[in-house]
């Protein structure tokens, strides 16, 4: 496999440090999170595990912040926040908009659900050449900005995550 | 748990579709994702599971452009790519730059290393108020426009993923 070193002298050395957990965090423009995460329950049958708001409702909010909200869809955890832009804030600077892949058996249920739940599709259902769906492939947007790719699980990501 | 009904109607069917896996996708600036997914080796011990390169060189590209890479880290999954804006392209339009929590048990390492791989510092380490980091947390961002929070493992999500 063709690979670009990047020359920092670093790539020989093995990691040290073992990681039990990798959640992606989408930021939404404040105070749509808590919209957000209603939406991801009833498109992608999100379970909410806990929710954290900010500490005092400012004057200027007329509802209050979620400083991260932890959901689980399928065995995977995501976090959910508004832009906050205060020390309360673990993330403060992030851009909006984010993109996850989503792995079903069930493509067209999934893109019906999520656009029954208010998400818009982009583009049509394809084949899948890349590296993560190489299967069916299809895509949607929320109302807050972030990109969901619902593929086929791929062969090699299943024997991978098996 | 207090929450904000969106009033779609829609939040009372449960979900019927069944999601295998969930995999955070990072899209950097072309022509950087070879030099991301090396990074990510380096920084986060990433191990690269598969690769898909652009169809064809063009003229104005002067080093091949990646259509997606599959990295795992622990025991889930990421995938990087390009920002690539033609009919090849499974995500065109991201926006680049998203947050990734990661947790771990060593969060000194796993600071030091992602730093001394290139990575650079956001504030000190602090205790986390949040839903996903109630422990300790420390901040990086890479050097293409990614967050990464380095958690210690919260007990909620440990009994979760367990």
């Amino acid at each position: 496999m063709a690979e670009v070193q990047n020359g920092s002298g670093a790539e020989e050395k093995a990691s040290t440090v073992a990681f039990t957990a990798v959640k992606p965090w989408l930021v939404v423009d404040a105070p749509k999170a808590s919209d957000a995460v209603q939406f991801y329950k009833t498109a992608f049958g999100a379970e909410e595990l806990s929710r954290v708001m900010h500490p005092k409702r400012k004057a200027d909010h007329e509802i209050p912040l979620v400083l991260s909200a932890e959901l689980r869809i399928g065995s995977a955890i995501i976090v959910v926040s508004d832009l906050i832009d205060d020390s309360s804030a673990t993330v403060k600077s992030a851009v909006t908009g984010g993109v996850i892949c989503l792995e079903t058996e069930d493509i067209e249920a999934a893109l019906a659900q999520a656009v029954d739940a208010g998400a818009t599709t982009e583009g049509e259902i394809s084949e899948g050449e890349d590296a993560c769906c190489r299967g069916r492939v299809g895509k949607v947007k929320d109302p807050y900005g972030n990109i969901w790719l619902i593929c086929s699980p791929s062969k090699k990501c299943a024997d991978v995550e098996a």
